[in-house]
């Protein structure tokens, strides 16, 4: 069988059909156009889509596109919105952008490494450059190298203009290193060594960022908490300080909340964006802390690479979701994204805090 | 907006159209059926889904579904499959199988809370009937204690059949709460506590596995690297060597892989798993090591929760991909999901030292 | 030169003082035996000894032995232990005694590495009777397994007696792996393979314990916090909740403490401890939690590895700092330790949410 | 009792002798000044000496001081020497110099957060004159800002002539946090937010480096490892491979090394360096890689923080094992400790794969 050799989806999925003796039919069924370009594509897996919101973020009220297979997990979320909204909405901010790539190279010795990191230093402009030509939107920041023993790290940062960018930074940090390569002579053992760190949960990450790096924030009565969440501010705070911190910090965890995968993952499938990224963006803070009579929620994401336009963005369902939601910027993806995890976590640390979380699954799960 | 009040995807698709402008079509276009359990449910996402392989697992050719937007992936795959294959398939088998919950309780006082763990620890078949009660599948295996100051975690270690088996833990975990804070007063402050650790990556899933764990390798001749993989064993084994294991060390990352969140994401998502779970999952070790004139490929997968019944595997594409792959059992997904996850591994081990990573990106992604 | 041919202190240090230039006339004055098992020895390094305390441990009033050259830490420490004496005394507790050492072999395929863990598993009796043979003291209570790739690394993990246990259980582990390798062709690549995880800090060691896992605890009142701490109960639980468990989670560290390596430090090198031990010892949660109108501190340290015999505890100045201590037992050492460490812990909270840190350093410091 | 209220160590000896039973006769017998700053002295605990090397370092024979009970260790870093220094000698490079203190702020909201760093940011000169004010070496590099919630991180960067500088840089960082709060009226939580991180493990300092981070390299040919390390260049790679990178890795530590801890603790005593340190130092990074028919080793330590005057190095014994040492100042320090750290690295990465760790402890240990 040579899947790869055939034109069409049906002529794949007759193949396959025929090996493994399952029925595509509902595979069969979708909107994609047949030049779509994924490899020896035999139709689509759909997802179903939930609409979660609306919650108001920066002063506009947003819907929330959420490809899920987790029942209850709309429903949560749209309750954290709602608690959200009743009290004036989030604000949230973009503090760093910049995607990464870090080849590493093998220099013959240590001293060697570090006089190659300098050489790189000191001729930036250069390498810029070479990585930016014949790009309309990279634009290189900064390198920054590591040394470990006789290698070099050397990490990339670049803004991507509104696409995600890992594609864009992956070619031009081709071209740059093909330029380091034939000043110096060193070796490039791969072109990237995982200090990028891409898709991967890592400390890194959390410290340095990548993507984008945002924090969005709400603060709620305790009218709010009691009426929409059921529970006090006593409660919520207490929860997350057991739950996000003492137990994530036990569990040698990075991920210091309650369950923002679940929302990260459901945002990233609904608007086109990589669900492998999932590994990292659900590396977060979610704090509760007591203010005035109420409580101030937080959720800080220092590594969300998202876009609004490349990749996924470009596939009919996903280009919809992303209408729904209205953002126009990969800035405004990012901050939509962390907006449905507050909201997310506002609600399970309420249900959790309320004794609801079984109860939640019983009734709504499957 | 009240979109929970409406009946049909067809009017909650009327009203977010009208809300926020967007055109819902090719979202409208589906396979689900109208009583799928998600809520506010206005049609699906659909995912280009293309298969790779076969690949020989454990004797037996396994065609590998992969739901993914991203260009290059699934060609990429199929090469480590045929790398596989060609050098006579790759072993996998399951360490250990055990679902996991984790409370948190907070007793007045250190003392009180030690005390509070022996009594769970003397009250193990008690306890565990009350979790299985009403369940045919759950079987409680263990109740793992943790104390921290005042607070108590108790990790519950379950099998759940075929099912993935989080819901069905959590509920069983909720009785046995029950049967607890009755029998002790203790104040459980969070049904999770963090320890459990789901959708976190954590070194505790890392160290003590979640869901199944499960090894996967295969030996892959000097030829086969050299005709499939364009490059040599020496210079595979050092990519893994300076990239997944050095580079991800000083990254402070738990993912000692090349890209282990690509091939489970997309696997996930095609298969009905829950995507969420790519935080964890995707903590593994790719290790490659001279053998003979070749290589001897492993990843180890600690933390890989599947299931072939329940949650999004009830649904129809997802079926459909369960039947092409052909597991039967939660136990031969994991193993599939991990032979995929060996196959992408060898393949962009491969594709870097080749030198081909920014090259493949640039002619099959956008 | 050759210093391991000579016979006395006195002649290396003729040797070393014209090699070097220096002179070693305070080195030169001790009480040190000249049989003393350290290689080339020459004298002795001096550290001064302060006393802090008296502190109430468990209903005895202990003076806390510190040896160290940072002035303040002793003075701060006494501050500590009357904060605690004054509100009744801490109550410690050991939670679990195991020394862990952990081999590490390599097995031709992973198919092999689970056959060899389950043969292991099955051999437990015998491979203990191997490992305690010739010992008086050592009880080996558990081995686990774990595999990673082809790799197997087997935790061993025993009771020791009074001793820390470290050397003792290397011996006796190092006869287990004569009788498993004799028995099974395994290849032992390392007596320790990390897994131990000796004299690193590690997740493992936060989470499965080594030597002495201990919790010690304290409620202090809102008088004793404004008499001797000079701050608040709402201050003192607000600066660890944002250091101890915000700051730390950030920064990627298993330390979610003020600063508990100096009292480990300054303990373990006055009672004959092993220093490199401070690397996983001071990975501890120091959490302070409102308690009526007052607070409730603690700190549980999972990786504590001490003794009351062997080692260091047999030379005079660390003999009469034990008789000062009044430990008789490996796990008195630890209780008191630990009653150190949160005494320590509380001060330093108390000073810097007092705003006392650089003014003490400025004042107490050089 | 009221130690802190005596004059004399012999009056406080008198009490405490009374007070717990004990003799302090070995403790009495000490070279130090009767005004040594430390509270409460009683006299000295006295760490056997012992003088490993020379190894030659950059060009220079050096002697190494280790305070250490432990048997076995001199032994074992003066074998590693021998290796080295028939090789031609190590190799040690500073990489980077920054001593660093954190202070956390509590903002009432996280756009005030940022709008808190943005004002730090644009005041550096401001804020660096306060530090400096009054410091002949203190000079402030940077103030890197983390954001969590609306919780501000400030990391103050500087350098600290040859003094290690954490006294140092905490009286700088207090008199610029007063300037800060003076200014912007923000809350200074405390003055150390752990995200310096001082006596902690912790992946920041691993990637960003603390004290002095340096790497140190040698190349051992196949005489030499089989001569003075009796083993092969293929078994030492192989255990440096599986035990420091794989162990290491699967343990969740930071330490990817064999026992950095024995030396940077038994050098830190000998030198009057801060033994609470051992807690981030002994991260590091050791490797083996084949280099023509020998062996590359490196290694890597980013966060190392000593001095060469200033606290500890002023007490009379540490003094003169400075002058055995050599070494000049603060880099030099560093390069020797890491020197040491890579023999000691060397002599048991080659005991273990000539599986001598146990028989080592046997012989020369207690």
């Amino acid at each position: 069988m040579r899947l790869h050799e055939l034109k069409t989806s049906a002529e794949r999925r007759a193949v396959v059909e025929k090996e493994s003796g399952a029925k595509l039919d509902a595979i069969s069924r979708n909107s994609l156009p047949e030049d779509t370009r994924i490899e020896n594509m035999v139709g689509a897996t759909q997802v179903p889509l939930g609409i979660a919101g609306p919650v108001r973020v920066n002063g506009r009220d947003v819907l929330l596109p959420l490809a899920t297979t987790e029942g209850a997990l709309v429903a949560s979320v749209s309750r954290g919105c709602r608690a959200i909204t009743e009290s004036g909405g989030c604000t949230a901010i973009v503090l760093k952008d910049a995607m990464t790539r870090a080849p590493v190279f093998r220099l013959p010795s240590a001293k060697e490494a570090v006089a190659f990191t300098a050489w790189v230093g000191s001729h930036f402009q250069e390498i810029k450059a070479a990585a930016e030509e014949g790009s309309s939107h990279l634009r290189l920041q900064a390198i920054r190298p590591w040394i470990v023993g006789r290698n070099a790290f050397l990490r990339f940062e670049a803004t991507t203009g509104d696409a995600m960018g890992m594609n864009m930074l992956t070619i031009g940090c081709g071209k740059a290193v093909d330029y380091i390569t034939a000043q110096t002579g060193a070796d490039c053992v791969a072109l990237s060594g995982n200090m990028c760190a891409d898709k991967k949960p890592s400390a890194l990450g959390l410290i340095e960022g990548r993507g984008k790096s945002v924090v969005v924030e709400a603060v709620l009565s305790a009218k709010t908490i009691k009426d929409v969440l059921k529970t006090t501010p006593e409660r919520i705070v207490d929860v997350a300080y057991r739950k996000n911190l003492i137990g994530s910090a036990l569990a040698g965890s990075h991920g210091f909340n309650a369950h923002a995968a679940n929302i990260v993952a459901a945002m990233f499938i609904a608007l086109g964006q990589d669900p492998a990224h999932v590994a990292e963006a659900s590396q977060c803070f979610s704090l509760f802390e007591r203010e005035g009579d109420g409580v101030h929620a937080s959720v800080t994401m220092p590594d969300l690479p998202v876009g609004s336009v490349g990749g996924g963005t470009r596939l009919p369902t996903q280009r919809e979701a992303l209408a729904v939601l209205g953002a126009k910027t990969a800035r405004e993806v990012a901050e939509c994204v962390a907006a449905g995890v507050l909201a997310g976590e506002i609600s399970l640390a309420g249900a959790l805090s309320a004794g609801q979380l079984a109860k939640a699954h019983k009734e709504l799960g499957r």
